[in-house]
């Protein structure tokens, strides 16, 4: 089961591709789509469509895990980073590769084990369970793993379900 | 010059092409993209690109004319139409059509002479300009051909430049 975890943004989207095997986790590639502040909105998303694509042709993820938006104190970036976030699961939809939601609440609960664990606790976390040399970089980008740890928990049952298939 | 007028929606996106060629309005088609509401949310995005994608290559518009996003009371439905309008410009983008953005305070401006003109008002005022047999349907097909009005009025300058380059 390969699994695209992806953090949303609309001037950087973290990304991280894991493949889990019955409580194994390999991590296949991670890193983050990055669009410059001069270009309009709509060629940022453009960026933003043809990364996506890009990385589910090269990795072949069977499933994207992505996070939910909720709005905070800035309007104005949340519209723009809910334009990104519609680019991106409409790109996964077109190539076939399901997608599922995870509030930053699962998340925290399911990598550290408590939903009010800080960012720096969440990206320890990651970095130990992943087996990575290092934190990885930019935050977005570990925040993209730890969706994808997320959904390889939470998802047990449809995981197992998939391979009973196979 | 053709121009593409986007009412951007969820379940709704209003569309209307016109063309302006010396302060003459001709209408050449109106109509919505409807997704249906049992759909997950990124097959009805994948059905909003799939439209929009048909549109663009049905009738060739120069320009893409947008409504800017507000959100006001309901944060989850504006999340999901910025979603959808994130697809659209994107897809514009994609097949090389301008985007250009109003807001609804401009839009009514233009189009019926001031701000804080009502929703009647606009769809009557699109009517009669565009000479259309009866109002359009549903309101937001008129939005969208009001914003594609909208565009022609207050973009008069690059359109000017538009006509002297060719």
């Amino acid at each position: 089961m390969i699994i695209l975890g992806i953090d949303p943004g609309y001037a950087i989207v973290g990304w991280g591709v894991i493949e889990y095997n019955r409580s194994h986790f390999t991590v296949l590639g991670y890193g983050a789509i990055e669009t410059p502040a001069g270009l309009k909105t709509e060629q940022r998303l453009s960026m933003i469509f043809d990364g996506v694509n890009e990385l589910i042709k090269t990795y072949k993820p069977d499933q994207m895990a992505i996070e939910e938006l909720f709005f905070n104190t800035n309007i104005t970036t949340g519209i723009k980073v809910a334009e990104a976030r519609g680019v991106i699961i409409m790109a996964a939809n077109k190539l076939g590769v399901e997608v599922y939601e995870y509030t930053p609440l699962q998340v925290k609960q399911s990598v550290v084990g408590y939903g009010r664990a800080d960012k720096k606790q969440v990206i320890t976390m990651v970095t130990m369970l992943l087996n990575l040399p290092k934190p990885p970089k930019p935050d977005d980008t570990a925040d993209a793993l730890a969706i994808a740890v997320c959904h390889a928990h939470t998802g047990t049952s449809r995981i197992s379900q998939y391979y009973n298939q196979k």
